[in-house]
């Protein structure tokens, strides 16, 4: 490791000295998040708020609290206002079929944007379809049907987003795709990694349709049941039934919590995750963990006394689920201002141990991030991937940003995603820490170092 | 990556059509693993078995099932009697004090090797007990009341092992070292990396002591209780009764499952874990983990006709947790066999995604074995150290063996370790056939490249 840094040294042209310091300061960023385990404290208290589907009050609520919450931390804040769809689930779903005088009921939840089933439900036989080119064949055998996707997550995949990516297709346009061709209604196989009985909702869209059907989720568990058991009987009757309904949009907002920086205050380093979550969960992991990493980044670095040259923004996106519209708002209002962003940092990948980053930059601004990688070894960051960086943070892309997204382990993401299982318990103190010790290095690393386009 | 691959295509003498071969190799491993999850499978039959306390039924019958699920395997198996001490834990456990007038129930358990309280329970003041260094400096504080040890793991580790091997003295000597200064009992804080009403138990010892005294492991939430209450009440009375009991000691069995090399059949690779575990759980990751690691690894390279040129032994180990009783007498029993162990490798480090591995070999071997972390890389393994590699392998340990021990994560492991928690739930399947597919691609990578000692 000392040759290591000796090399390091060497080529970015700082003494030996200055690493031991840094190492030592870096050491003390994370023993500090370990110790104090500030951001699991208030992911306790963002997720005891509740699910923060956009549009709903826990959402606004969550927002204005953690704005007082910053307050009392002595930043600057702000609430800017963001239209958001209003979308609300409505009564308990239901599902069910009969197989040999047996009734089977499954676990089914309304993905988000879906129509409703009549009130009485919806009963019709059920066609599975198992790749979207077995459904370009199809003429008229989804007519009156309800479409089964049934498309797992492919195991080999290590990081689970490039499955993930792979198969969210049946999801986003199961329904628009299967409309065409006839169908009543659709049925698509949860995204998740394991078998599992929780439904995983999600967004979907109806843009272009003729016809819009209602759309749900059935879980892991049971879409192997119905898949088995339509073998058996491929003329079986499937019941859904679903109540959502599309509301008039709301007012919410984005909370932009700002420390100006001391030698650069123009020049903007912006950190974020997004605030609204699905319903079905508490919304720890998405995005709850990606808020608290980022407060809690800021917080570590005024508790040790390392704020930034650069003024540092902390921004809780609103709706990213349902459409970016917090994410819009923010580049737009910033545009208008004027405000120089030339760092952007977003966790949405979970609060797991982190593994690596991943970067949008100029090359020359990739080598020099790479070169941090000695810091970061010892605390298990070692992937440094090109790999994208955030959603809601690529609205402000521009060629002299550079954005840097959190990448942790990602192996039970998507068991809990966008499920009930996407709550507190499902979160480790230790793992989330060392997340928000990451993202807090970094930005004491690249600050120090200008690692920014000129 | 490419780049890398011919580097040590250069390093190694290899042509970079072996590489890319051996690549597509690991790569099929893993998919095989994360596939068929049979590990995980196996896993499932183990905990369903129930706690596997070394001398109870449970623990015999899980050796002599997983003989007959290698049998069916095509090994060649043998069940080595290993005679294991037989302590059992008797009732539930009790513990409370009185505080105001109002009494609190502590959760509490017997340190493994514990004698009984009286039957009619212990009642005693308390004197907390924060370092060795204050415990040295005590003259009569402890006379006639009870040593309460409450030394936390400190959080600043980042190999959360670390922070246990600093802690662990507490537990295993706590009762020992107390008893010289008159104690009655002892109740030691539980060995857990976070705040929780699960106490972890383990090992003890009285070794020397002139006076064996009962001690138990307090829940770290209830250790946190205790030391503010007792600032409130120096004087509270503490009470604790259980009745463990040791009984004659009894024959159980390592299981040694063997596939004969094909062409080195006189150099053997051992991989393995220990099938035995405390009561309190049911040993998912310590070490039912490991043992499903070690069958499985063996499986995958059978399974994809990868089996290698030297015979290939996995390994139960009984009764590592009190006292290393199966690894000693399989290092005996190979001993007068003249069995040449070349590579020893064991996974008793729970069953979270795999981070890297840790070696003991000379200095040549290692060089050779760093060499091989390309190939790992895509698999998030990383961390290469020399940070030793097994307790029961260590047994083996001589110059010419090459011994590895597989390191995953480590962050939520002691959270469960020893406790009610360790159980199949807490085990993620993918994570856990990464670490099988890594142990299966490191025997592949050795036993081809003939990385032993010459």
């Amino acid at each position: 490791m000392k040759k290591l840094l000796v090399l390091t040294a060497f080529i970015t042209g700082l003494s030996v000295q200055a690493q031991t310091d840094e190492t030592a300061t870096i050491k003390s960023i994370y023993t500090h998040a370990l110790t104090k385990q500030q951001g699991y404290e208030w992911l306790r208290k963002l997720t005891g708020m509740g699910g923060r589907l956009a549009g709903s009050d826990e959402a606004t609520e969550a927002v204005k609290a953690f704005q007082k919450v910053a307050d009392s931390l002595g930043f600057t804040t702000q609430l800017q206002e963001v239209t958001v769809p209003h979308w609300v689930r409505g009564p308990k779903e239901a599902a069910y079929y009969t197989l040999n005088g047996q009734r089977y009921e499954v676990a089914v939840r309304a993905l988000g944007g879906s129509i409703a089933t009549p009130a009485e439900g919806l009963t019709a036989e059920v066609v599975e379809i198992t790749s979207f080119e077995q459904l370009d064949t199809m003429t008229d055998e989804l007519e009156g049907r309800i479409a089964f996707y049934n498309m797992p997550m492919d195991p080999a995949f290590i990081n689970t987003f490039f499955a993930y990516g792979s198969a969210v297709k049946q999801r986003y346009v199961g329904a628009l795709e299967a409309s065409k061709k006839g169908a009543v209604g659709v049925v698509a196989r949860s995204l998740s990694s394991s078998i599992n009985p929780y439904p995983h909702t999600g967004s979907m869209t109806y843009a272009g349709a003729d016809q819009q059907i209602p759309a749900c989720a059935i879980s892991t568990l049971h879409a192997e049941q119905l898949s088995r058991d339509l073998k058996a009987n491929p003329k079986l009757e499937f019941f859904m039934q679903m109540a959502p309904r599309e509301l008039d949009s709301v007012v919410s907002y984005n909370l932009v919590a700002e420390i100006k920086g001391s030698e650069k205050p123009e020049e903007v380093i912006v950190i974020g995750g997004h605030i609204d979550s699905w319903d079905l969960g508490t919304g720890a992991h998405d995005d709850g963990a990606g808020c608290m990493h980022s407060l809690d980044a800021v917080w570590l670095l005024k508790e040790l006394d390392l704020l930034p040259k650069r003024t540092l923004r902390v921004v809780f996106f609103m709706n990213e689920e349902f459409g970016l519209n917090g994410a819009k708002v923010y580049a737009q209002r910033s545009k208008e201002e004027g405000i120089d962003h030339v760092i952007a940092m977003e966790s949405d990948a979970g609060g797991f141990t982190p593994r690596g980053i991943s970067m949008v930059a100029p090359d020359s601004i990739i080598t020099r991030i790479r070169k941090l990688r000695d810091y970061l070894e010892p605390y298990g960051v070692h992937e440094f991937s090109e790999t994208g960086a955030g959603a809601d943070i690529s609205q402000l892309k521009s060629d002299d940003l550079v954005m840097i997204g959190l990448r942790p382990d990602s192996h039970r993401y998507f068991e809990v995603h966008h499920s009930s299982q996407d709550v507190l318990a499902q979160v480790n103190a230790r793992e989330l820490e060392l997340g928000s010790a990451t993202l807090a290095a970094l930005i004491y690393l690249l600050d120090k170092y200008d690692i920014v386009a000129l």
